[in-house]
């Protein structure tokens, strides 16, 4: 697959099938993951795969635990606005993607693998992040949709315990990833263009372009 | 080029010539950047590319400064390990990244773009460094070699007001990228194998599997 296929089509996926994803497809897509860069190439990284039954029983509760805290907390006000306004096409978008979170706490035991990553001595995540968003590209690459999210940072005192981290070690549990063959399509996800968000020498001042359509259609 | 080639070859290009990148090729690289996944979708990331030579002239002494910090507090212990034991193959990976580093410092001026990525409500860096990484990818594609640092963080304060970044408003600067045309080969760096740095299910439990050589190799 093309590098900008992969980039530009790497969409959280959400709804997917049960079916395992074979060793071969795993190897792949974590040797892909420890080419990215860490800072000092230090590679103070741990990554956890989980696909056995039990562990999964005991991390869905906690995840939907903390999603519930998500949704009343810092997405409260959004949350708010689009139920009042509905019509709109932001209010749209946010109730969309708020329906495909639910459905992935209220499936969480279902995803057939999960992604977990650690990392020690980053208090920015840039050394472990590149790594991640590295092995979600691969799936990709691989035909498998992944969905990142890093609210299990509410209790991750609990997923410690559960998954056997040591606590005294300094390691910090950056996110989650799920990992599942989809039932949907993969596309280009809608996103605000590029001159809306970039400048150039100065905070806010002209990028020297504008982008109004996605440069890869595929 | 093919997804795998740049997940594997994507690394810390640090010696680059002061060829200008064009901007139809800086266009492919941020839009591609913007494609990566946001919490929530939210997409409260900004990109400021620095090209100006006015700009950089402030920035080097303070990027030299950090890098300076850094080396004496979070890397002197390597770093004196190093020299107290030169022959260590470690060791001599450190010198090389460390002389590399340097380069960089001493050359931070000259370096035709810099690609500075900010974002808020995001404590964990989950919701920049995709898109960070999607640039370096995307830079990747187009034989355009980048270095992220985020060391200037040490004075955040400074670089604001160099490029006007407002400090009410709650931006974080993540990283720093420097961009150009390398002078040298692209290649797969050295890394821990998979099985070192993964387990599945438990901590430090048997992956499954083993990968003693890079799966890609071109």
């Amino acid at each position: 697959m093309d590098v900008y296929e992969a980039l530009y089509t790497t969409r959280a996926m959400r709804r997917v099938k049960r079916d395992s994803i074979p060793l071969d497809v795993q190897k792949r897509i974590l040797d892909a993951a420890i080419r990215a860069p860490s800072g000092g190439n230090a590679q103070q990284w741990r990554f956890l795969l989980v696909d056995e039954a039990d562990i999964k029983a005991k991390l869905g509760p906690i995840y939907r635990d903390c999603l519930e805290k998500l949704f009343v907390t810092l997405y409260k006000a959004q949350l708010d606005a689009a139920e009042a306004h509905p019509d709109r096409p932001e209010s749209k978008q946010l109730m969309k993607m708020n329906r495909s979170a639910s459905h992935l706490a209220e499936n969480f035991e279902a995803y057939p693998l999960l992604l977990f990553g650690f990392c020690r001595f980053d208090p920015t995540g840039g050394s472990i992040f590149p790594s991640i968003w590295s092995a979600m590209l691969a799936a990709r690459a691989e035909g498998v949709g992944c969905s990142l999210t890093s609210v299990m940072a509410y209790r991750a005192d609990d997923v410690f315990s559960i998954l056997g981290v040591p606590g005294n070690e300094g390691w910090q549990m950056h996110c989650c990833v799920t990992m599942g063959y989809p039932t949907g399509r993969w596309g280009v996800a809608p996103r605000l263009p590029v001159h809306a968000v970039a400048s150039r020498n100065q905070w806010g001042a002209d990028l020297g372009f504008e982008v109004n359509e996605p440069l890869w259609k595929g």
